[in-house]
């Protein structure tokens, strides 16, 4: 009987073309399911939480597959590793009973989002970190959240490339952390649309910088429409920060 | 009459040959040459407050050099930073006295070298950190530390290479911060000989390891020989901190 296998992986996103295996290459699923085919002989696609896109980074993605291997379960993480270029790195490995699905299983995402507000770009996060040496409006920031709260209708929100059906998601949660220069953007939700919180990012500074009122964002929630929001931050200061799932 | 501008400059050295010029190139001083050159059209040397090996980051390596520009020095670092890759960033620029001299008169130096004591290697600090999965004895490897303040011979903790006449140099503090997973090794002295701060480093962590005692240091300082200290610790662990100044 095969075994489900479920792994939370770290990656820097630099030099990738986003999470998911694409006819181009050079994706984090492709370096995996390479390194699991050197591993078990298996050619096999994994099933990750979601996307990333090309240059997101993540602390805390989610993936699993089905595998005939024998390999006990606390082995897998070291001999992965081994396997792996240094910008990719397997956290933990453990078997999940045989319905889990690192997609459908999943209850909440959480993405972090990090503005470097220096006057000159630390070099030791620049990959990692959006430069924005000028000031920002903090509280504002903090008070436009509150309207992303709660079930909306997110098409103002996505890419209009976008080729989900219905882009109803939740929010659950929206915070801003401050430690010294770095500002984090913390979003936690039931998923996310493409682009979504890089349109929430690029939002916020527009909130922070005085060219979007806080109370503009329910007007532009329910407008339903792309070019209501604010601009799609760059990627590099975006990472996955962790999937949460049911206690089993 | 020509000026004296001191800046300074942070740099990822990952990618380069270390701080001093050399006739391979791929140095940081010829970056920031080229760069000055650009500016002011002057051909000048740079004179660094010392040189860092390659490999070695600096957080705040101090520099100057004599021009006949008349820039403003509010208007250096931003002109500066236009002219220099992302990896290197001049912080601050002003202008100093005829006699200030980088190197010369420099009081004290301090290093920070990083241990990341994750089971598996954090992504984002992987160029900045030096791996450490195995039990670190903290509290010997302070007890250690001790022994190296004070004025010493420290041949046995500078390179064979090492083309210094004498290498008598004084540690005024050496300690260790804790950061959850990060160990963080701080050395301030008023010079370092070749390698100096990187065998300190690897000499720590054989002593973290137990593989040494505390009470070992004294008599490794004392055999003026190498080959009684512990080994060169890895370079994309080490940073330069800071170099300070007498104040005018």
């Amino acid at each position: 009987m095969s075994r489900n296998i479920v792994m939370t992986v770290s990656y820097d996103g630099t030099t990738y073309s986003g999470f998911q295996s694409q006819p181009s290459g050079n994706t984090i699923q492709d370096i995996v399911e390479t390194a699991i085919h050197s591993l078990t002989g298996e050619q096999l696609r994994i099933i990750g939480s979601g996307r990333t896109d090309a240059g997101v980074h993540a602390r805390g993605q989610v993936f699993n597959f089905h595998t005939e291997s024998r390999i006990p379960q606390e082995r897998w993480a070291l001999a992965m590793n081994t396997r792996l270029p240094d910008d990719i790195v397997i956290l933990e490995a453990w078997e999940a009973p045989e319905a889990f699905h690192a997609r459908h299983s999943a209850k909440r995402k959480t993405y972090r989002y990090t503005i470097d507000r220096r006057k000159f770009p630390d070099v030791f996060s620049r990959m990692y970190a959006f430069h924005h040496p000028t000031p920002l409006q903090v509280g504002a920031m903090r008070e436009a959240l509150t309207h992303l709260i709660g079930e909306h209708d997110f098409t103002s929100f996505t890419s209009i490339q976008s080729t989900q059906p219905h882009h109803v998601r939740t929010i659950f949660e929206a915070w801003l952390e401050e430690d010294g220069p770095l500002l984090y953007l913390f979003v936690t939700g039931n998923g996310f649309l493409y682009n979504m919180v890089r349109i929430i990012a690029g939002t916020m500074m527009w909130v922070g910088e005085g060219k979007l009122a806080p109370a503009d964002i329910p007007a532009m929630l329910a407008a339903v429409d792309r070019t209501c929001a604010g601009p799609t931050a760059m990627a590099h200061g975006l990472m996955l920060w962790n999937v949460e799932y049911p206690a089993e």
